[in-house]
């Protein structure tokens, strides 16, 4: 750490974050990188490991050893909380505050209740690892309790039996399809007294249509392949109220002792933290140069950043979107520090959407080719396989796949961090 | 499950448990195995989970996969509190009871803190898969606060790099040195501002030698195996205190924010449930054939057992012995259904005491053979691949030493469960 050199700090260690001190590490700048969690999370496949398909460490990083090899930047395990007043720091969790000279925010977003936090107990989200693993232990304790309720408690045995998914989106889709799988195959071979045909898994969709950002004719592809694993999928519906022994849809109730949240998401805190202007879903205004206004020296990017791209039209909270703000603010940096005129606006190049469901299937949506079926799932594979961060990773994960292909293996069924039964 | 056929609990799906069921499995009765959890754990492994060498998944196999093929077989996740007074019957924490004509008890053992259970919060020992992934995010996460800690506070700072680890036995052998490695490579490669030699790892013996099941020679190999690591070993020294900040040996007091349990283990409480007689780490006392004193349709084995042998020697509590244990009972069982003659008391055959120090030292004592270093240590390996229940994880484990043993890496390098830093 040279004090005289630019200090840029990033907080945030994920697609956002971390492209963007990617591309600023060959600039001769002090990075330093906070994240509350000492890993970086590929979430596009979290709900893999929710559906014990893979084991957390298959898609997850230690942040420092991804940017072991530059010493000139540093990693810090805290939690920002805001900025110090008058002063160009940042104030920390620990209680120390961070100076900079140059802030990108990339802290990311959490799920979101619509304001019926009281439903998060009951409905956890898949955002974090701890998550996954909490909701991969509720679904196979559910199976477990049908099988010991076998005899004594039909209406019982049904509750356990019964898996709510809340959320149309890519998450939500991909969850219900994964379900569907894992239930059907760990029940045919693993348990005695229940059956197939008793799980219900049932995706509820406030929109008319699954997937709103994909194309319509995919929508409707992903409806069918759901419905052909079993899925219920109901459109138009909306949830009213979650409890610990079941989901109101509209008016009617729905028992069961399974519901996992994809429907919405919030941004972090920090557009409040800034002091800067937000959207309704918590996320900072930026110009189109990703700075607050008036304030050209704090950049906001990914999930907690509310852009207006040079199109017109407001990025997607997708990890594409995340990964060219980081590359595009560290160009923005390059070009002051070098007094060269600012980079055009950012603008958003959507590269595609891909949704799996199930072992095979998936659509995608890439605008000029959209493909559904064996192919998209082949596609989708590799696409995220690419994308994985660190050699091991894509190894374990290509392995762990190819298994779970060959043999409809699932080896990292286990519930943990659970309570031993009770009655 | 027919109730004209004899009907045969096994209670505890370990190595013990899950032998009895193997060799049960071709015989004419109904199995039902309860555990309180839905996999069965390769136990000698844990320390490499608790020290992010490998993941829970690899070393963790579910139950009821492990069984799935014979349907004479069921499980239930559910944990045996005693017995119904008066009827063949076992007590379950859901409530229900569940009849047998013959049971086997395997709960296994817990760790013991000698009555100083108030220790317990504040040196977690390594027995479930909870307990391993705790202590692998309290190491990370203090590397983490001794790298934030850097500038304030030296004494602090200290106390984060001290890791003490309690009892000189085959864990806290390997955990030493595995904590040792760890520290080492991760702190050169990925910290900035501590360096490995402010890592203090302590080993606390209260005997006058480590590994007190090995021959004598061993443990000094083992010992100066460990010094070479770094590792302070201290023989005849006595844990006196424990508490948040620190660990008191004799009247020394020593600062540390991480303190791992090695010592003791105590029987699970079945001696208790089963009204049985117990020695003092509350094994329930079985007699040659291994049932309980005019209980002759009970059986207890595995750690939960004290068992003298046809030898006169005090079996002890590893995983052969429970093994052989669990083939045995089901030999007896057998030979009761033929109306054959009783097979000859229960011997243990001792197979050799292995244990492994670091990445390529480790110790192995066949009585016959006794052999240390590299040739220990690739017999170590294969050993414990070998006896690994599951293909798939023999694959994975082997493909992750591989990878570890070629690059260093340690990628499950996580820190799950625990809250974001705080002051």
């Amino acid at each position: 750490m040279d004090p005289k050199r630019e200090q840029v700090v990033v907080v945030g260690g994920g697609f956002a974050g971390l492209s963007a001190v990617a591309r600023l590490a060959s600039e001769d700048v002090d990075i330093t990188l906070v994240d509350k969690r000492n890993h970086h999370l590929f979430q596009p496949l979290l709900y893999q490991v929710a559906t014990a398909g893979l084991s957390p460490a298959d898609i997850a990083a230690p942040i420092r050893s991804i940017v072991s090899r530059n010493p000139r930047i540093q990693v810090l395990l805290d939690e920002m909380t805001g900025l110090v007043p008058g002063a160009r720091r940042i104030a920390l969790a620990t209680g120390a505050t961070l100076a900079f000279d140059t802030l990108i925010v990339a802290t990311g977003a959490q799920h979101s209740y619509f304001g019926r936090d009281e439903w998060a107990p009951f409905a956890p989200g898949v955002k974090t690892l701890d998550d996954a693993t909490r909701i991969r232990g509720a679904i196979l304790l559910a199976l477990e309790r049908a099988e010991t309720n076998r005899q004594e408690n039909v209406s019982r045995r049904e509750e356990f039996l019964t898996f709510v998914v809340v959320g149309g989106g890519p998450t939500g889709v991909e969850m219900a399809g994964a379900i569907a799988e894992l239930t059907r195959q760990t029940v045919t071979m693993d348990f005695r007294f229940i059956t197939p045909r008793c799980v219900r898994i049932i995706l509820v969709q406030s929109a008319d249509r699954l997937l709103p950002g994909f194309a319509e004719d995919l929508g409707a592809c992903a409806k069918r392949a759901l419905e052909s694993l079993g899925v219920q999928v109901r459109l138009n519906a909306r949830v009213t109220g979650i409890d610990a022994m079941g989901v109101m849809i509209g008016d009617e109730r729905l028992e069961t002792a399974t519901v996992i949240w994809a429907a919405g998401v919030q941004a972090s805190g920090a557009a409040a933290w800034l002091d800067a202007e937000a959207d309704r879903a918590g996320r900072a205004v930026v110009g189109p140069d990703l700075t607050l206004a008036g304030r050209p020296e704090i950049f906001v990017i990914g999930d907690t950043a509310m852009v207006t791209d040079a199109d017109g039209k407001v990025v997607p909270g997708l990890a594409p979107a995340a990964k060219q703000q980081g590359d595009y603010v560290a160009q923005v940096i390059a070009a002051r520090r070098r007094g060269m005129p600012a980079p055009p606006p950012f603008r958003y190049r959507h590269q595609g959407s891909l949704a799996t469901i199930g072992r095979q299937r998936a659509v995608a949506d890439f605008g000029w080719l959209r493909l559904s079926g064996f192919m998209a799932w082949a596609l989708w594979s590799t696409a995220h396989l690419f994308f994985l961060v660190g050699f091991r990773n894509r190894m374990v994960v290509g392995a762990n796949w190819l298994w779970n292909y060959l043999t409809f293996d699932r080896g990292a069924r286990l519930i943990t961090g659970v309570d031993a039964p009770s009655a």
